[in-house]
């Protein structure tokens, strides 16, 4: 079958391209200075027995970080920020992770602990490893990638050919044939993107090999790296002699267990080789890359995507005569690795005429122009070699004084970038942040976690055969239907409430202006709030507090709510503070107060200098991808200053509060203060009753208060409760302006998943 | 006080005009010659010991309707209304509600027998009553007019004086004042409204006392109706008046029970008597009403709000002086309802002045004009008997040759009338029909109900303490939050029936035109659907069933789905025929095909006159308040026309289908044929897995199935899932054009209230 032919007969270019990512990346917790700790694996990533994204590899200082499957590269490079980002910020304060493949300052043997793993066969094959390799060896970290062809894209190639019988045979032969095309040619990644040309002398158990200033393309990929000894001869040539020979290898001592055999490709798909006759190799491991560490996470976008066509690459080429061409590549390999990373490499022609072929097949199969440009500048690379990541971390080690130096210094940069933005999981920053934050806790406890939809804020998480599913952070099976559907009718709200037997505030619905003016009689005097029946962003409301005295300023009020809304409530005004229950379960875990934006006057500064300084919070940016919101100085804060005297020129007195807005909200500026602690324990019990009459498992709860240390009364001048909300917004409460952080969303898990220890 | 003055000054007019309303309808069970039946009370009534709504009064033939008091007195003749379809749609084919308050066609007393409740107390009061009255008076029928002032109303008169320093002494005193005067008054009601001119003479113990060709006003408010020995004197001069004599009235043997006094003003809010000194009164009943055969359910909307008025008169009026007051009252009552109906009455002048009365306060407390029309044209009658309901029974009881056949015909009518629109609850009709529904089968079995929101279709149901809250018929506590929401977004609903093991057609989702038809390749040669990610209404769907052969084709449908959302997907287009599974908890209730709109030709008529035939089936109509919808003859159906070769015009060949519309929406034409014992049994249980799948407890799935005769394959070949709804139509299996109805909507609550026999 010639590939490239069907591929474009059968208009397959899009469909070859796409496939499934996954990415492995180990690295070893540091100090400051960049050597390696002896501490434990933090108890706070859950149980490795079943954690999917955050394990030990050898030792027990040595992080991998596993991304779960993807169908776009560039989501398996979010779920490795995404992990980072959950180590990093869950790491003791004087803990890093080392952004370099070689370890620097190495413990002595005797100290550098096996990972404590709970299975004691996965500890015995460690013991095993230091036995044949020694620990320093063990401790080099890489990048592990992994990729798997579209299954349809190669169910049609099979359907197009007549060469073979069985499906299963085809995709062998086609997955080994880029295997073993890979092994040809794997020096060119090497070369490009090779990242360990030098390592401490300690960590050679025979004196180091390296001369005085001398700096390779790999240690980690030549003869001193992390690979078989060379006697080790497993073979390609098929899938049957794969597994026969590898399981030679293991059966005559060479290798204690097939995991033990390092190729820098892997056939995946079953835990024996001998499955895979069976079953089929399902994707590949490719296991050559060094950690590059100018980039956080180790490995760079564009990087992960020239790998990939590179791949294709290996599939879309012709092969040289089988026998002879893995070994050459073995060999160019082992060469390349030697290299000095700033010289040009023995191999450039081969090199600049597969980088052309590849340029070649972009344009065959109709690649994104994006592809090209990686590709060029790859290829530029054997004419300079100095642009080559080796030649640029030479010259970074050199310039900051040695290698652990470099590493050590990044990885304080790394840790800091992590806490940029704290509140937030940047690669899913499109999302809101209370499913970020729940997204974060997931990930840390160990939750199988994939996002059904981003947009919709769909996630489903999994513990074991415990499946569940999750919307805004929240809304998951524990709430009843009917729960939200009465929610979000605050007519259908206070009937459920009152039948209930809660204090609440009575109100009338008027579907016209003129019908609400009409009925002007039954409120004049009263205290109250008038109200569009369905909008939920504080939008035509007025409020009398001192009871309406005019039957024009009604009116006017009732025209406002109209704007929002075909129907109108004219509701009783309770006097006192609101207050938002967070209520989960039974329990409330969470009392905010949200105090209307403001300003503290210090004598010194100007309305607008002190609003710039109080934006500066950390929190406190455009309100959707941060807790806070900034303070704006629009018309309504304008008049609101003009209410109090004020303009933005003014300078406050020294503690004068200065009001710029009316309402409480924190999508205006409102700050959020936690009052859990403070509040009388009776109307935490009146929350958690309140929540169980709506059917909820999780609700946001109003209640109007005048005295928080007063116990609650049956009666509207003591408590009443305005409203009750189904998708109450987490991250006040978990990163509020003042008072105690409640992690709420820990509590959601814990609901979810009560069998899974935290 | 002076409550004129009170009112005006404090602006309390509409408040005055505001109260709650109830109405207790008695009638008599009748065969369609209009005498009473003696048969039992249909066991579909549930069980009386509980039924809030459908109970008996003296006799097992007599039904007793009741109303749920209603802040809108148009809103307590919905309930009169909905109540009577319910009971005249449950009836025996050959069983009739008789319109007329004297019983006809009276059986031996023998064969009357007493109501058949639970409780032998009531049994054996109603023994008593025969003794004292015979039965014969016991099986008059009459309505109930249960009324009570605003609360606020009565809150804020007590707030504006001072004689009082108990809000409920104020309370007592006000609603005994307005039972003063209307006992004073009441006869203006029976000159107006009474509607018992004439009995049977075996009606009478003692021969009938009416001379041949006799009319009076009121039979049932004379000596011979209705009511207590005129030895029984109760006083309503104060409230301890009140239950002292009353209580006196039973202690001294005159009554056997305080509820034997049939006063035309009952005081009611409290079991007994005594309670009322200290709960207080709470509403007033006004039982001397007759049945107005003319209206369907017994009392016109206009006489019950003229009612309303003239009770808000006796409050509003000054009282004469008290103690002959009301027994002035009873004299004039007792010669009004001798009187001729077709003559003036002896106290024209009287009632001319208090109706001027009441025109006056209507001025004062600005209620609305229709108020002034009803009051004047009752005015008018004073002037001209012969509009009176008395005078215009009369001349129609001429004219039929006697009250019974007048009887008869006219419950013949009313009960055909209830059948005209069989699917709907008519006064609910700005309700969903599947709401409707359920509203009867509740108000069947004797659910208590309360519509929380009518637009909404929110309800809530109980029975005892058990509380239930349905939201469009089927949305209820039993379904979980995530559910909904899961299937509201396709995408997700697939990634979780998949996950689930089920057979799901693939998809890919695009966000642009051109990024979809880029991908062309991966469709060429398929048989796909392309629709938006999230409409609901079969908007901008293309299928190409055949495969989509032509690049510029698919174009075309793309940008037509991009029409109705943001995202669009292209779906593997299933062969077979589509069944919607309607899923309740365990089981498969009903299976529906739909098929497109169509005419069966019968080579004389052409499509135009096929399809207005088809249009006159009962349950087409405009397919929002009719299960099925009208064929339209627009351009799409004139498109489709025109593929197979026809026009309106033509005329199709017997037995030739005519296709109007590609899809098979029942909202487009379509019709529905149930099919739910033809489907093979492993499809319902599909259906049940993927509802559990969703976590849902209510369902609607939709399955595409070549042969439903086959047992189903675990492959796409053999069946696979479409789409799952959350709030399935439940009219279509109610009321499906072909095949059996299934009452989805008793299931429901069924499954809401398992301990409610059926």
């Amino acid at each position: 079958m010639n590939i490239q032919q069907v591929i474009k007969e059968n208009h397959l270019e899009l469909l070859f391209q796409q496939g499934s990512f996954g990415i492995e990346k180990e690295s070893q917790r540091v100090h400051a200075d960049g050597a390696v700790v002896v501490t434990e694996h933090p108890k706070c990533f859950g149980n490795r027995s079943y954690h999917p994204y955050i394990q030990t590899d050898f030792a027990e200082s040595q992080l991998e970080l596993i991304t779960p499957p993807n169908k776009k590269i560039e989501d398996t490079l979010r779920w490795l920020s995404a992990i980072h980002e959950v180590v990093l910020r869950s790491l003791p304060e004087d803990e890093y992770v080392f952004p370099l493949s070689m370890p620097a300052g190495l413990p002595p043997e005797d100290q550098i602990k096996v990972a404590q793993l709970d299975n004691p066969v996965d500890v015995a094959y460690r013991e095993h490893l230091v036995k044949s390799y020694g620990k320093s060896k063990q401790m080099v970290s890489g990048i592990h990638y992994n990729f798997q062809l579209e299954p349809a894209f190669i169910q049609q190639l099979f359907a197009r050919q007549n060469d073979y019988q069985s499906a299963v045979d085809f995709q062998n032969d086609l997955y080994l044939k880029i295997a073993r095309n890979f092994l040809r040619y794997q020096w060119i990644l090497v070369y490009l993107l090779a990242a360990t040309p030098t390592v401490d002398a300690n960590y050679f158990r025979h004196g180091t090999p390296l001369k005085a200033g001398q700096y390779v393309r790999s240690l980690r990929s030549g003869q001193y790296g992390y690979v078989n000894d060379p006697s080790v001869k497993v073979s390609y040539d098929s899938l049957n002699d794969y597994v026969t020979t590898l399981e030679h290898a293991v059966s005559s001592g060479q290798l204690i267990a097939e995991k033990e055999f390092y190729s820098n490709v892997r056939l995946r798909g079953a835990k024996q080789a001998r499955e895979l006759l069976q079953n089929g190799i399902q994707y590949l491991e490719f296991r050559l890359f060094d950690l590059n560490p100018f980039e956080a996470y180790g490995i760079a976008l564009n990087d992960a995507k020239f790998v990939h066509y590179f791949i294709l690459l290996m599939a879309w080429l012709d092969e040289e005569s089988l026998a002879s061409a893995v070994e050459l590549g073995k060999e160019k390999l082992a060469q390349v690795a030697w290299e000095n990373p700033l010289s040009a490499t023995a191999f450039q022609a081969e090199g600049e005429r597969v980088l052309q072929q590849l340029l070649t097949m972009l344009a065959e199969i109709h690649a994104d122009a994006e592809m090209g440009e990686i590709v060029k500048e790859k290829l530029a690379q054997f004419a300079d070699p100095s642009q080559t990541l080796g030649a640029r971390l030479v010259n970074a080690i050199e310039a900051h004084g040695g290698y652990q130096k470099l590493g050590a210094e990044l990885a304080i940069r790394y840790k800091k970038q992590a806490f940029e933005r704290f509140y937030a999981l940047s690669a899913f920053d499109n999302m809101e942040l209370s499913t970020q934050a729940l997204m974060f806790d997931a990930i840390q406890k160990g939750l199988k976690m994939e996002i059904l939809d981003e947009r919709d804020q769909f996630l489903s998480l999994q513990f074991g055969d415990h499946l569940e599913y999750v919307k805004n952070g929240n809304m998951t099976s524990h709430d009843s239907y009917i729960s939200p559907l009465i929610m979000e009718n605050k007519v259908v709200t206070k009937k459920v409430l009152a039948k209930a037997g809660f204090n609440v505030p009575q109100s009338v619905e008027f579907t016209s202006v003129e019908q609400a003016v009409d009925n002007y009689a039954l409120f004049a005097g009263r205290a109250v709030v008038i109200k569009p029946k369905s909008t939920n962003y504080g939008l035509g409301i007025s409020i009398f507090q001192q009871g309406v005295h005019d039957r024009e300023d009604f009116a006017k009020a009732i025209e406002i709510a109209f704007r929002e809304d075909k129907e109108v409530m004219v509701e009783d005004y309770l006097t006192g503070t609101e207050y938002r229950f967070f209520v989960l379960g039974d329990e409330t875990l969470a009392v905010l107060l949200r105090v209307p934006a403001n300003v503290i006057g210090d004598g010194v500064h100007t309305v607008a200098e002190l609003v710039a300084q109080k934006n500066d919070h950390p929190l406190r940016g455009d309100g959707s991808r941060t807790p806070l919101k900034k303070i704006a100085l629009g018309d309504i804060e304008q008049l609101q200053l003009k209410e109090q005297g004020l303009t933005v020129d003014s300078v406050p007195t020294k503690d004068q509060l200065v009001q710029l807005r009316a309402n409480s909200n924190i999508s205006t500026g409102g700050d959020s203060i936690d009052m859990t602690d403070q509040m009388h324990p009776s109307y935490k019990a009146l929350a958690v009753g309140i929540t169980k009459a709506m059917g909820a498992a999780v609700c946001g709860v109003d209640l109007i208060i005048p005295d928080l240390t007063k116990p609650a009364e049956p009666h509207l001048q003591s408590w009443g409760v305005i409203e009750a909300n189904f998708n109450p917004m987490m991250m006040m409460h978990i990163f509020p302006y003042a008072g105690q952080s409640r992690r709420v969303t820990q509590n959601v898990l814990n609901m979810l998943f009560p069998e899974l220890k935290s």
